[in-house]
């Protein structure tokens, strides 16, 4: 079963807005195991929004699209529909119009006939019910094709796609199962991590498709997909593969979608009763934002110390002046001082520090842009490292920081 | 001139990924004078390529694809546009070889095969080069179209536009003038601001269109843009407005694109010769990230404390037990002994110190998930303030950092 999206909206293509819709929608259909075989965005455009339909709406197919449903004249999807679909007239949908009463009503504005006019929709077509906003959705069946069309606004469309659309394909299409499972690496840059399993790779039943998802943040992701195959074999066969693959890699596989290097570590922490605390210099605080960003994490994260000043390092994190002048800012001996300080200062089991060039500027020879030094301190001890990325600024401080995360899951790994 | 993006990627199309390549480019080539007909997002399918090529590819046209060029064998764009284009071979690009070489050297990698690979371009294209990543970018004149091929990581991508696709496409064409200028304003919600801008929004010259772009980091953009008017005419004019503008919002005006809040106070800090240190509880290190992401901001930044934990607020900041007892953590006496601790703790002339409820747990009926108190300490005294959101966690605290930094930046205006 295939399906094809199609944005409607002008913000679009002239990338004021990022199109987040298409990929919930094509998630969500995924799971219930439709493939999306296309997205398109297009204008506000009367011809283009036919032209594009006419392209992809086929019998025994799915059109969905989000956008233009608004009140204001620029929206002009329904009307657009209305007339593909060969509507007589327009039909008011009373349980639409009775939401959009108490929306006007609770926001203390007058019902006004463009309000009043978001109820209704053609005749060719089922409404399905808003109930955060004032635009229904609407299903058409057309020529054996099935063609949805859901308001642009996020939260709307996707109380729409779960209330209303999803049962109502699950009920109208003889769906095949689709299986996916994404497995999270860290520490194997995308090519040597694909020569180091091209045998597990070459090995895997061919049903199963194996692709490689970079991303300087997480890692390389490895999805593996299969399609019109039973859910109870495919889950099994993967756990297998799983395992296998865990035997190649060992802890170069960190877990399995949703998971984050942040997430894991803080689970790690939580399993061992253990503190955390981060002395952060050249990460400039990326690195106690990841760890705060998950929900919870004051039940482990005690805090950190951004020392970005050399003043900071000697006053609060008991980094020497002798080790400074003898190694300078970006070296192991002051990173081990800084993650030995910062671990006594904050009465933390563990700690990060770092101290790199992120640049643009600071660089020498020695130590060109890109170069970060890290040091873990455990209860058994500490861990240093020096890591050359680079990137931009940006760039080197996500990737310093993704490193960092994943040294302390390695050590947390090793002190259990 | 009419431009066709397509989006390159099973990782869309399973919805695993949001695009956001496609926005970056719409915006960057409307800069330019060049029109977005449609964005289209395909799988990795040898005939979802060719036959999407087929139906977008016109003589004079541009298209613009991403995605699909990385070493591994889910990535085909290169060969099927090679096979499209009608390539005899490929060609080493040796300026593209020798990145790639340093790139691996850099981390220690072996130069695999998969590697060099990378280099190769087919005969009928031109290898753009991309200095921050192994795949080379591909510009192709075909039939009387130009199609260029970029990689879908995000930074390659954008670099390879503005160093090289940018510059050449100006050189290619004919572009009429688009002028466009963008004011940064924050502190004003998009309904108030466009109120109390009405008058001066009626009376801009009919040539000159307005936009609003609300942001939770950088507060509503104003976006004025003029099509194929004298360019030196229409500057004059709009420096005209945005002088009538400030009369009418005052500070609430922080700069025009791309300025952002961290650089306007970083700029004020060192023309001040003033430094800056910070201590967040709740805004867990994200305000210290904004901060040094500025380039040079070592020179007024001294560092952050984050102190996620009450005993570093006491034990660091030197917050009393007594007025955490009587206040709780999140509280206007909290946040300004914070405040001043860290000032004197770090040295710095400013400090900035906030403490809230994140969320999603730890709200109470008075204080609810969403509650962020602030406090301003600059050599003239301490401001405080609190401050409600009521988005979830990520969003609370990207509000409660920029409203943080928006605070500063008053604070900064007021002590000259």
């Amino acid at each position: 079963m295939d399906a094809t999206i199609i944005t409607i909206g002008d913000e679009i293509l002239i990338g004021q807005i990022t199109d987040t819709n298409s990929a919930f929608i094509a998630k969500a259909l995924n799971n219930i195991g439709i493939r999306i075989k296309e997205i398109r965005s297009v204008s506000d455009d009367r011809n283009r929004i036919i032209s594009t339909l006419n392209d992809v709406l086929k019998p025994d197919n799915l059109v969905l699209t989000t956008g233009g449903l608004g009140p204001t004249s620029d929206d002009i999807t329904k009307k657009v529909l209305a007339g593909y679909t060969g509507a007589q007239c327009m039909v008011v949908s009373e349980v639409q119009l009775a939401i959009i009463e108490e929306i006007t009503s609770r926001r203390k504005m007058p019902m006004s006939a463009l309000n009043r006019a978001q109820a209704e929709v053609p005749d060719t077509c089922e409404a399905l019910l808003n109930r955060l906003g004032t635009a229904p959705g609407l299903w058409f069946e057309y020529n054996g094709a099935v063609l949805v069309s859901l308001p642009g606004v996020p939260f709307e469309m996707q109380a729409l796609m779960r209330e209303e659309v999803l049962p109502r394909l699950q009920q109208r299409f003889q769906l095949p199962p689709i299986y996916h499972r994404t497995l999270m690496t860290f520490g194997l840059p995308e090519s040597m991590l694909a020569e180091c399993i091209a045998p597990w790779e070459k090995a895997l039943p061919p049903y199963l498709k194996l692709a490689y998802l970079p991303n300087p943040l997480t890692g390389v992701k490895l999805r593996l997909s299969a399609y019109e195959v039973q859910q109870a074999n495919v889950a099994e066969e993967c756990d297998r593969q799983v395992r296998r693959l865990r035997r190649i890699i060992g802890d170069v596989l960190y877990g399995e979608e949703p998971d984050t290097l942040e997430q894991v570590v803080g689970r790690l922490l939580l399993e061992k009763g253990a503190t955390l605390s981060l002395a952060e210099s050249c990460t400039g605080g990326a690195i106690a934002s990841l760890i705060t960003s998950v929900p919870g994490s004051s039940a482990y994260f005690k805090g950190a110390v951004v020392a970005y000043d050399n003043a900071v390092k000697t006053g609060l994190l008991g980094v020497t002046e002798e080790t400074l002048q003898t190694h300078g800012a970006v070296s192991l001996p002051v990173v081990e001082q800084m993650a030995v300080g910062v671990r006594k200062a904050l009465k933390s089991d563990y700690a990060i520090a770092t101290s790199g060039v992120a640049g643009p500027s600071g660089g020498t020879p020695e130590k060109p842009v890109g170069t970060v030094c890290f040091a873990v301190a455990s209860p058994s001890g500490v861990h240093t490292e020096r890591l050359s990325f680079a990137a931009d600024r940006t760039r080197n401080v996500v990737r310093a920081s993704a490193n960092a995360l994943n040294l302390l899951r390695i050590s947390l790994l090793k002190n259990s």
